[in-house]
């Protein structure tokens, strides 16, 4: 357990969020990637019906997580995987044509998989009952479909996207979580196989029981709905 | 202009597109980076319904671009700036606190604004006649507002995302930029000047215009639609 309240490292989380999103809270991702590497992190938990006095100046969008790094200050679940990973190889091998794949494959699971698989997300949880999201959901799944296909043969036979397991594999994994149990996902037994890999990873179920801890820890805010 | 074909570094594009995605390729954003800091690069231009034999072992979504640099590959345009961001402190500064927002603010632009900027342009342009995108629209463009606000907070009176030009403005003004005449944006009027702004530098003429060469260049292939 990399959680230490004397880190010099600070990975801003929740201390509550509902049901549906626990588990899912981005600050997982820097979470893991340090338990990945022993690197131990303090938490800052904060309110998510209530954020911090000034809080958009450290994040724009008043999310999280923010990363604290002796003062250097990062938000962007993406922009921390890459922070942490320069920091130990383990996270960002030094070859650099595998650095340059793992980075390459950070940002393919920010900006070529997470877009569709969140709007997937949008119509089968908050928009499950309106008529634009029953129209546009075939959609939506044959252009992630095809996404997800790419991905497939982009991963092969390999464990890891990379071959050797790497911040991608968390940037991806955490992407593709939320989607694990849908249609999209379950027929794809090679990209199911390869989330349940990285998730049985020792890292990956420290960082998730530390993220939960907070839940269990804090009671719901009297504004919660 | 800093095409050279016996530049070291190559950036792989397209012969040709159809009129509506003509200087918005993405192979566009490692240009301009490249022009800002006069790095000479070579072009590699495929043809975009016939891609190259093994292109999908390049890039797995078989898009564009692709970056060669002396033989390292990567693909997605944000990891290719990050690349291009570390050979010259005018894309990404020296400054650790500067460098990690400039680096925070790439990650947002493709993973914050992007998403709900391509899904509005997905329903302007290809969906327009489908009655799941007339319903759709009046959330998304709530939902996009709320975001570019923030955006616009964060900017503030600044010139650039950072205070100074840098990378993060190169992804910041290509994400908002096909939505530049959208209603969204036009009420955003600080926004709109930004993006005026950056793309008002002349590295980002010069990289738009070596763009369009090629497609005045090359005739539309036989089985383009």
């Amino acid at each position: 357990m990399a959680v230490n309240p004397n880190a010099p490292l600070t990975i801003t989380g929740y201390k509550w969020v509902p049901d549906f999103a626990q588990g899912f809270v981005r600050d997982l991702r820097p979470r893991w990637a340090c338990e990945e590497i022993g690197l131990d992190y303090a938490e800052r938990l904060i309110d998510v019906m209530k954020k911090p006095e000034g809080y958009a100046a450290e994040q724009p969008f008043e999310q999280v997580p923010v990363l604290d790094d002796e003062g250097v200050m990062m938000f962007e679940s993406g922009a921390i995987l890459l922070h942490l990973g320069k920091k130990d190889e383990r996270l960002l091998p030094k070859d650099p044509q595998l650095r340059a794949t793992a980075i390459s494959w950070v940002f393919a699971a920010y900006n070529s998989i997470e877009p569709s698989i969140n709007e997937l997300g949008n119509i089968d949880f908050f928009a499950k009952d309106e008529e634009w999201a029953r129209l546009r959901r075939p959609g939506l799944v044959e252009f992630l479909g095809a996404r997800l296909d790419k991905l497939a043969a982009a991963l092969g036979e390999k464990e890891y996207l990379i071959g050797r397991f790497s911040a991608a594999d968390i940037a991806m994994t955490e992407v593709l979580r939320p989607a694990r149990e849908a249609d999209a996902m379950t027929v794809r037994k090679s990209l199911c196989a390869y989330v349940d890999r990285c998730t049985a990873r020792p890292a990956y179920a420290r960082a998730l029981d530390a993220q939960m801890s907070a839940f269990r820890n804090n009671p719901p805010p009297a504004s919660a709905p």
